[in-house]
């Protein structure tokens, strides 16, 4: 179960209000590399763990990121502070209003949501749990948590690099250098596990895991260890790429009777007769000059 | 450009019509794991990218998980096409179209899609854009890459597991496998690029990078590598965990005094008076035995 | 921030495995009335509040939601306990695997999620924040409160009725009782700030608050507290309905010179004359007995 | 505006309770192709419309898919209304409400929404917006609303063939010919409208309209009037069909000198280097017998 | 299967960066009218075709959609280009990011997704296949692809409209123009198609085929070939346009005595009696001044 | 069913073109809290009530919403018109376009929905039925819609507090103040309904009912109505709160023989090894002078 402790994990001081960057920092309190996303994500993994070292680990970090969430969201709560007292005392012009906030989301932001952080990204699009890669198998979620720290880390950079103001800025390289320590751990955890590659139980065909399939060419094509050297067998030649199985590419199904009579009079019924010349709503809508209506007439 | 060749990459042999079977396919074709995901995923990256190797490969990968697209899409319609037909001509009984599949998203296959196959998950929910997590960097990307891989690899693996048709099996292992060697191609990619840890550009800040938050307590701790061992200090103290900067773990921003104004004039407005012991609803509703009317007025 | 214990917040003792109730169970874990969008709910209003009694309160609640998804999340977890492993291990014949779930889901949560539990209801439709409906205004968000807790036990009471696992059926009554216990609180704070009707601030127009506007007749209307009395106006006849504001009832706007003009010229090009009677592609496809060639044509 | 009769405008007969069956109906309450989608399509470009004639089209026939989607509503609360009060009363034990209906939308449709009809799919989907496709021009509206009947009337057709009771099918099949009716109205609105096509105001570039790319080779390849003919040139030469402009069919943006020197430090931090062959994580995953683990441990 | 080829469509120039030009040509890339929409429309049509003429008439317009999505894809890439390597070598200052984009979507794409094309639309929307409508039957997904092209002429049309930029000008025109010539082929393969109207097997109940409902009324009708002429049969009689089946109007379903005694139960237990006049929260809300207290208390 | 008569419930008069005034009053076309989702709330009810009064209560209410939807529908149509006749015409230079708006739903507005009304917030989040919370209770439903008005009002609050045109501000506060009628209503329903709390059938667990957790501690607790008094019970104590029903706050399902074979056997071969020290990704990536690359190059 859970606790919670009035103190912060880390120590927030915003100077001034800025809705505006507040929209901004939306990307990691309801966006799809942000907290909310991290911690569901392990916390959903813990849950369904048997092996109880990662389960630790998990709910660790789960905790931990709800403890995030709630940094990003009192910096987003402190950056809308001032304005969220203003508009609701009604103290506000609709000049000032339209200032607030440079861009839509801002808006909404003060108008749906009352200046409170709202589970959206700063578009305002809402979170949703479809940000969860969560798929049950050690090998690949731990490569997902390895990625999503990753992705996160790059987040947090990037707003660090357009905050001007010092105390958010301390609190950003925070939360950005966790990211990196929990890669740390789920690494660790990855590679503790072994064999771990390739993920799951199935051993692949080993007839298809060396080919390099160039299937984008007609320029310049570089070669590197990811598609060259003795690794990997190379196919370029266009009809080789084509049913790599040695088959005729082809497909079909096994029909019953029944179902095949159904085919053959639903392809009759709706067959697109090649020796048609109809007239269409496009030469009905072309318009006088267009000619259109001096073809013959259809004939069935 | 894309071009399209008639033939597919692997052929498709099915031996029977299976709408079940058909929605359960349905993952890999609109699901979050599945070839469109994959392919959006590596478009998206090679339209943005600048390193000539790289962009290559994305490129060729990404066309090959279309045409991997195209073959589940195609085991599919297979799977469905005796069933659309019967139905379209209205050979079908209803108590044949119940027991054509025993989900609901098999009946939303068939009623809503006609049988053809449909960009949704197992079960009906739309492919959305929110399942690819491109970023722009690719010490992130290529790391989502390798995860991505990873899970479309299990999904695959799972599919096979419940599927006794021997021709779509077949297809499905060439499908996992090529899963397995993107991998590979992905993992070397993101090692030909160094340093590649920590992902991005700014570094950590060293105070925090090798603290592990041991923020699940009250049974047993395992340690292993990722928790313990001389790359990390461990936090496991309560108190120390909270406002791990050193300060008091509260929260504040600057506010101007129109904001400061208006924040007290709220703050006022809707106080939740402490010395209240207010009738509510709950009371009014809880029904004649409950002695709520029995309380004293509210006195303002 | 938070902290994690390992203990539950109340013991779940799970009879066997059973992939379909874990299903409907889902809709307490990732649904529009489950745990996860109660928690959120109090969570994000309580890092917007100002008033230091409810932002306590808010982050007690909150903090106990989390701990129920925790149980809900349990519960989902050992249903699914056998079947995750079993297919894990591929010990399992296709026929087996249909016949884990009668439904989509069951199979969703299988194949996609590995038998994890998943933020998705029982439908399978992910969860998104949409079901969050905080505004940041305590007279308002204290009633969605009142109201998201009497349909949250509602979904429990229902889920209770279909359980025959003791131990399931008693924690799901935990967890049904303890929203009453929420609904209380929530009440007892919005009558401890008064006035709180209307909510915000702004009065209503008196012209207009005890109108009732009888807008569904043609057949018997009944009538009670809420539409005749003393406090109402009642509104019956059609007219009278229509402008209330005692206009027109019409709409206008005024244009700029240019804008004008642009859109007597938008009018003019896109007119549906009505003087035509113009042959469509109605007639076009309503095939030879149909007599639509027959039609003069067009006269432009 | 609107006003409410209480008399539907068909009378809805339903012969007995049937749980499935109602989900199946929630296609078109709820659903992409349903008669809220029609009524709001309908609603909303009437709202924007200048043309008086078209304008009054738009109103009376979204009223009309109001007061049908009243119908489809009120068919799905019959179908559900005896295991509506049987749940909602405790009289159902577990195994009763799993035979309810045997998909797991209609477990939702019990338990999430009481048997009340919901705007979901027949998958329980929520209904969006993203299905309303008016773009505010009436020469695609209109055609829009053509295809968008069209679709409608396919999925009551469906329906019919799936349905056994006669007062659903009557009422069925009234919706169905509504369709039909609409379709034309807007065939014969586009048509009054010329010219309409191609729609919008701005002509195309004359050196591409009549152009047929055959983009799909390899196998045999059909021609009729879609794709041959004196309307047609064809291009099938691969490299004709690359930069048809003429040009390289490269792309390049100008940079100023200070982006230009960020991309080159950009591209060289995350160049993957061609020349390297590293060791990754497969690698480092694939197991004692891979090799990779013949490596010397490391040492710290 | 697919090839890719280096070179693309159509060759693109860009005259500078322009990331909230970017932001608006999202449109056509990860929105409802765009190339990814069209493509997946074609492809998904053509996976489940039967007829020859047609399936490869929509792999080959689906395949040149996925070029044209490389080439929009392209604009934004290099319309975004410059502010991507600028932003990531952290060579900006935050009051030069903040000029970037002067909305909130501009933002997005260079924090969430560096700067690279994502498939959202120019709100920052997420791309979901809810925007595809297919169904399966040739008669329905033939007039939505024409309106489907015609829309996506619209929004071509109007992007060319805000560009200044000649290179992508001229590209977007091309594309344009293409969106002209498939609406052409697909109008020629739906009346290839004979009969097409009303689409799908079953016909319309001639009762009701040729009803205009007058339903909007009190003010000017005007009338026109879509709702008057011979082909119409006008209903404006309010009490006529109920129960235009000759029933009453009303509905009901056959309930088991298991059920009714249910819904007796239910209907008493859940009754709002007329009878009472009881005091309410809002009465307890409403302030000392109300009189709200006043009021005699419930008798139950 | 439902009539439509030409004049709005309420006169429209608007000064001038202002899409982005427009883009805010969208909160209350297609956003969360807006009259679409009213109407649908209320409708959707209504269907599936079976007490007299309380159905034509909701289906007055329902009508008089889609009134209102008809009313903010025609404000908006009205703030676009000219900027959507000036565009369709093109009229407009790039430079003028992005001054419409200067956030990008107002260019959304323009551009995808060609200046008409669409159904967005004003974030341009199109809007979703996951918005309606209606459960098919009563006791639920009444208390969700009385929450559901008093979100609505707040909003029009907001949107009047930034609106300066009188015209608009009138009709938005009459709006507003038919939100306050509608609350009355449904409270008087709500409680003649005796006993409506708790909420649905099954009483509460009188062991938990008035159990305050103390979850946030750590500072100052103030004290209350809502947490404190003869009502309540105070658990503040950390163990306590663990595992409240006594038992020993763990959790465990039984198994069967072969689940518990595959789950020894996936938790014997996923095991995270706590015995090794792996070398990682993180190491391969932490470039030369990490001491990671000292070691010596793999021998394939």
């Amino acid at each position: 179960m859970f606790f919670h402790h009035k103190k912060l994990m880390y120590t927030v001081r915003v100077r001034q209000s800025d809705p505006q960057l507040a929209t901004l920092m939306l990307e990691q309190f309801g966006g799809p590399q942000g907290e909310l996303a991290a911690a569901m994500r392990y916390f959903t993994q813990g849950l369904g763990e048997c092996d109880a070292g990662r389960k630790d680990m998990l709910m660790d970090i789960a905790t931990e990121e709800i403890s995030h969430l709630e940094i990003i969201g009192t910096i987003i709560a402190m950056l809308n502070r001032g304005p969220k007292a203003v508009q609701s005392e009604a103290m506000l012009e609709a000049e000032d209003m339209r200032q607030l906030g440079q861009n839509s989301t801002s808006h909404t932001e003060q108008i749906l949501y009352g200046g409170g952080p709202a589970l959206v990204n700063s578009s305002g699009v809402p979170w949703t749990a479809a940000y969860v890669d969560s798929i049950g198998d050690p090998s690949a979620d731990l490569r997902s948590n390895i990625a999503a720290e990753a992705r996160a880390k790059l987040v947090y950079e990037r707003l660090i690099n357009i905050t001007g103001d010092p105390g958010i800025k301390d609190a950003l390289r925070f939360l950005m250098t966790r990211e990196i320590a929990h890669m740390k751990s789920f690494e660790k955890a990855l590679h503790s596990m072994q064999p771990n590659f390739p993920p799951g139980k199935l051993p692949g065909d080993p007839a298809y895991t060396d080919l390099y399939m160039d299937m984008s060419q007609g320029g310049q094509d570089l070669q590197g260890s990811w598609n060259s050297g003795e690794l990997w067998e190379r196919v370029t030649d266009r009809e080789a790429q084509a049913a790599l199985d040695g088959g005729d590419g082809d497909y079909g199904v096994g029909l019953t009777p029944r179902e095949q009579a159904a085919e053959d009079a639903m392809t009759l019924r709706t067959l697109s007769d090649p020796a048609l010349r109809p007239m269409t709503g496009a030469e009905l809508g072309a318009g006088p000059g267009s000619g259109a209506l001096d073809l013959p007439p259809r004939e069935p």
